[in-house]
């Protein structure tokens, strides 16, 4: 059994409070949220506090919270020598206070507010300052996911620059295609199929085998076609160009 | 029973063979391969041909090669008022030449070859110069896939355009996230999870509804450390820095 405390309460915390709270060898102690407000109904055995003098030992320490609260938060923890672990992509766990053993517990997805994921299939990134925490950081993410890996900070920190790209910006191009079909009449769901097959093929080839399109195959007639069509938009312009270049140039320098 | 003869032996035509070939309602009479040497194995009952004066009557002709190609590939046709349709996104029949009934007969699918694909979950936009032909179009299409659109040129090319995003531009994107993991040593499977969801999202929520990152929140001190980090390769630098600015307009012209 693994006694762990969650401090945060926003979309990363709930989806790991569902996920910890379906597992029996976890019990949940105690969820920190800043505005109790926030809470909206509760489970049996867990305690709520909003104080930072409740908060009580635990085997592991969650800090949820957005990235630049990290620092403050894990100041905030009056206790010492406490196993703490935040969940970020981004920040290295030497930002948050000495005066506990510190590290990471970073699950690498997309979470969107009410929707269910499949933690087994969640990758999740850990890293602790001791090597001898690192065992029951691996305990604690093994009990929700299958995917383990154990990666540094400069990784990490290249990891979810690379999560941008294949997440953050992949969707929005989701969106731009979304609007280029609005703007004509033509359902976005026509697009599912491609969508959902572009993203299974990388499992099997890699994105270089991957790649098709006019940039790919030098099709000068249909690039000017299409950059001709995007013309009234100067935005989705410069990114057909721009990721045009990039393709043919094929990862060398402009 | 639809007699079809298919002009063209690339990756297209080599799928939608397959998939017609599957089907008893479809008699798949000749086969136009330009190099005779192209062709590995052969079909009972077909006729492979290379000789423009050999192309026999059928109900539908599709011309399903480069897009280049489709013009002079319809003047080679030796018939008259034949139905020709095309498998391209790009090109409008009007492209043709005049001697047929003309139309488009588009599956918005990325093909790769030797990886099979599943033609009921394909969209086919199909679209004719006569709406007398549009039903035999409809039908045909109808045999490999659920999902029939009857959509004109100017909508098609945008589809197609959207499809650069969303499938070509996409799939750029899963490179860049493939050559920072390989740069690190983290194994690009990591994202396998996020890709999935990413593209998984989009059929339950708008792509605007989907949107996360630091650019959507408008993390300025993350951004700014992921372009330090870019920083030794200018051109995912640009792309990081148009795609957070094109996100943080929300499709407003920047």
């Amino acid at each position: 059994m693994v006694k762990i405390s969650i401090i945060g309460y926003g979309n990363v915390a709930q989806h790991l409070i569902q996920a910890f709270q379906q597992n029996p060898e976890i019990q949940i102690q105690q969820i920190f949220v800043r505005e109790p407000s926030k809470v909206i109904g509760f489970s049996e055995g867990i305690a709520y506090i909003s104080d930072w003098s409740l908060v009580a030992p635990a085997d592991i320490f969650l800090i949820a919270v957005s990235d630049d609260a990290i620092r403050t938060v894990s100041e905030q923890i009056p206790l010492k020598n406490q196993l703490i672990v935040h969940t970020s992509g981004s920040v290295s766990f030497e930002e948050m206070s000495k005066d506990n053993r510190r590290g990471v517990f970073y699950p690498l997805q997309t979470f969107t507010k009410g929707k269910q994921v499949d933690f087994r299939e969640i990758p999740i990134c850990i890293e602790s300052e001791f090597s001898a925490d690192l065992e029951i950081i691996k305990k604690l993410a093994n009990t929700i996911s299958e995917k383990i890996y154990i990666i540094n900070s400069q990784q990490r920190k290249a990891l979810h620059v690379a999560a941008v790209f294949v997440n953050n910006f992949v969707n929005h191009l989701y969106q731009i295609g979304n609007e280029i079909c609005l703007e004509n009449q033509v359902p976005f769901e026509i697009l599912d199929a491609l969508i959902s097959e572009t993203a299974a093929k990388v499992r099997t080839l890699t994105p270089n085998e991957a790649q098709t399109g006019p940039a790919k195959r030098e099709d000068q007639q249909t690039i000017e076609a299409h950059l001709e069509f995007l013309k009234p938009d100067a935005t989705k312009k410069s990114i057909y160009q721009l990721l045009t270049q990039s393709i043919q140039n094929n990862g060398k320098e402009l």
